[in-house]
């Protein structure tokens, strides 16, 4: 797992038509509320010019168009479930930001630094509303009433999931007693139903109506434990310059997987010291280091790409219980293996 | 205007039966998301346990509720709808009261000074999901999915307003050019758009499709600007016993119509005592008396009651435009009628 993947083709085909569509949504935005949001999209700069930004991975809105694809939808009537669910992401990237108050985010300032917390409050719950703006175009697309109003409901239900993780996400910070069942528990709703989601809803609009629409949903689950696994991994073990974020998961006290099995697992003079480091109002320097260290000893680090992997194969054992053709399963395949073996 | 109203007939009518539908919602969330949102409904402690506090008055409930017993429709059908726009009001409550930095909202502290700002952000959030999820209970009413999809849009875009309305009413904290017309542009958007949707699905849901559903629209949204001029007026001469607030809307700068007034149309001396006083961090003791006598004599009371009554009026002639005959209409003059002449 040392070598740097970079994004596979099957997620940056997709990037540019996603772009336009998310584009098509925001620039209908009123002014005020439109610099915002197209500078956390990275396509404007915090003088409402045009740049050329980072916008994230896309990982969502491609695991969507991916799906309709593999069931032999036309990617074109799903793509506002796709924008949809890029949208819900990012609506919780920005209140993330100011949770976790991360001063960064692409490298460029995240926005409650640039506009403060309330502007930055108020953007988040425009970009959740647009979400639902953005899905509703699925009735210009020609899709029947009744599957926009069940999407609907499918991204609603993924979204309160998000609510409920992101509730015990915050509340874990302050727990030295969280177990990997619990990890698990949040990450399951925190990341993975939005990326089951994103699965399901690409496949049900592809006019997919079998069981395959829910073994998309759960392929989408399973990745998405593992791409939160990966996640963590990197927020502690991942270089500042691959990944644009810092160690700020350790500083930040995130009961990522590695830190919740380190205390999970350690006894003695170790726990104590975990417990000591962890019990500080941020942890800097030195003690990041130290960290780093301890649960590497005490094999977390294994533990997770471990567990992380097992997830993986969860994941790609769904696509073959479908019964999708091999040549149908591969790009779901290959998005898989980006997302759970990246670096960044 | 100087008498107590009370709530009229027609808003207690409905008082229960939307508390019940809100607590369907509500209760069938996650154990740790209802406590918070329970909270905030009135109907928990902080600790979890059932109490009876004030859950707010209902306005935008009971005005689709009554928009829809105007045109003969069937309540019980549209009870999601009725439940769907308190929920969206309430969340953007919660997040109002941490941009703001409220302490109180009915006697009780807000929900960030009890769970900290990112649950808080968290539980607003998750309100406004099940906005979307009480207003999908539309299919289990029998209610096409067509209607569904158009309320879902209509109910989208008044929320994409109310969070432009938020965003100006944030940035004209810090400006001192704030006009008549801004203040009535941000008004329009952070209130009326909700109250005028409140009124239009109500109308559109109880099975009108004539030109009656804009009127409705409309009169929600006159009256909302309304509703929003009386708030004004109550947020800075107000009882703090009687409205629950003390005269915070003066202490937090907030642009409020007789201050926008007051500031437009003062000279001299006069304005800059008055800019002198806004340019503070924060407006307290004497100098929010001083504000007050200010306001008084440069007639921005009166001005801003007179202006609130020509909206009041506007709102009233939209039911006569309707052609709803007079006992329609009654139901729907008189909760207009308390919502400008109240005094909480």
């Amino acid at each position: 797992m040392g070598m740097n993947y970079s994004l596979p083709e099957s997620f940056t085909s997709y990037r540019d038509t996603v772009r336009i569509e998310l584009r098509r949504v925001i620039d209908d935005c009123p002014p005020s509320l439109r610099d915002v949001l197209g500078y956390h999209m990275g396509w404007q700069d915090e003088s409402g010019r045009a740049c050329d930004g980072e916008s994230g991975k896309f990982v969502r809105s491609s695991l969507c168009l991916l799906s309709c694809e593999a069931v032999g939808g036309d990617i074109s009537q799903v793509m506002p479930a796709a924008a949809a669910v890029e949208l819900i992401h990012n609506f919780s990237l920005i209140h993330d930001d100011i949770q976790d108050a991360s001063c960064e985010r692409h490298h460029r300032p995240t926005v409650w630094r640039l506009w403060g917390q309330p502007q930055a409050i108020n953007a988040g719950d425009a970009m959740l509303t647009l979400a639902y703006l953005a899905l509703l175009k699925l009735r210009e697309k020609g899709v029947p009433d009744e599957k926009t109003a069940i999407s609907t409901q499918m991204l609603t239900l993924a979204c309160l999931e998000l609510c409920e993780g992101q509730y015990l996400d915050l509340e874990y910070e302050n727990r030295f007693d969280v177990t990997v069942e619990d990890y698990l528990d949040m990450a399951a709703k925190k990341t993975a139903a939005l990326l089951g989601v994103s699965a399901s809803l690409g496949a049900y609009l592809g006019n997919e109506c079998s069981g395959l629409v829910d073994c998309l949903r759960i392929y989408g689950k399973e990745l998405g434990i593992a791409y939160q696994i990966r996640d963590d991994i990197i927020g502690i073990w991942g270089v500042k310059e691959s990944a644009g974020k810092s160690a700020g998961d350790i500083s930040r006290r995130k009961k990522a997987l590695p830190v919740v099995y380190g205390l999970q697992n350690s006894r003695g003079a170790e726990k104590e010291r975990l417990e000591e480091l962890y019990a500080q109002e941020s942890i800097e320097g030195g003690d990041i280091t130290e960290v780093r260290r301890l649960l590497e000893e005490l094999g977390a680090r294994d533990y997770a790409e471990n567990l992380g992997e097992q997830y993986y194969c969860r994941a790609l054992a769904q696509l073959a219980a479908g019964g999708l053709d091999a040549s149908r399963q591969a790009p779901l395949r290959e998005a898989a293996c980006f997302l759970v073996k990246r670096n960044f």
